[in-house]
């Protein structure tokens, strides 16, 4: 694997794995009152059409990155919905 | 521009813009306690290898929408360090 490749993994890695500490921290508290729902609403459109162009490139690291930020996304925003 | 190449900048649009209601209403509020600081963290230092990523391949589209996406998500995380 070559350097630049492994910069984007890195990436890629970590603004998927960043949705983890809200998710949790939203879960733990049962409140999500200081939690953007127009954010949520968002990113959830914005990585589901990074799903759509994965697959239409058959590029696996974008399509197993959004698959993991999309339910983190959505998870997080199920419970703004719920908790308010 | 080909219709997989739009999806893309769409998507790139979205999950870049997403950050601004969040930046907004903790502007507005002065308050970030339901924001977790573990996930801007590692939000920022994610997005800076991105920035870094697309700089060292030249693409463009990489760099402006981690550019503007740094800058949001920098910003929440310095309301969240100054407001808690």
């Amino acid at each position: 694997m070559s350097f630049i490749d492994s910069i984007g993994f890195i990436a890629a890695f970590l603004t998927t794995s960043a949705f983890i500490p809200q998710a949790w921290m939203t879960w733990k508290r049962k409140r999500a009152e200081g939690v953007s729902l127009g954010m949520y609403c968002i990113m959830v459109s914005g990585v589901i059409c990074w799903l759509i162009y994965g697959l239409m490139l058959g590029a696996m690291p974008i399509i197993i990155a959004n698959l993991i930020s999309l339910a983190l996304s959505a998870f997080i925003l199920a419970m703004k919905l719920i908790y308010k």
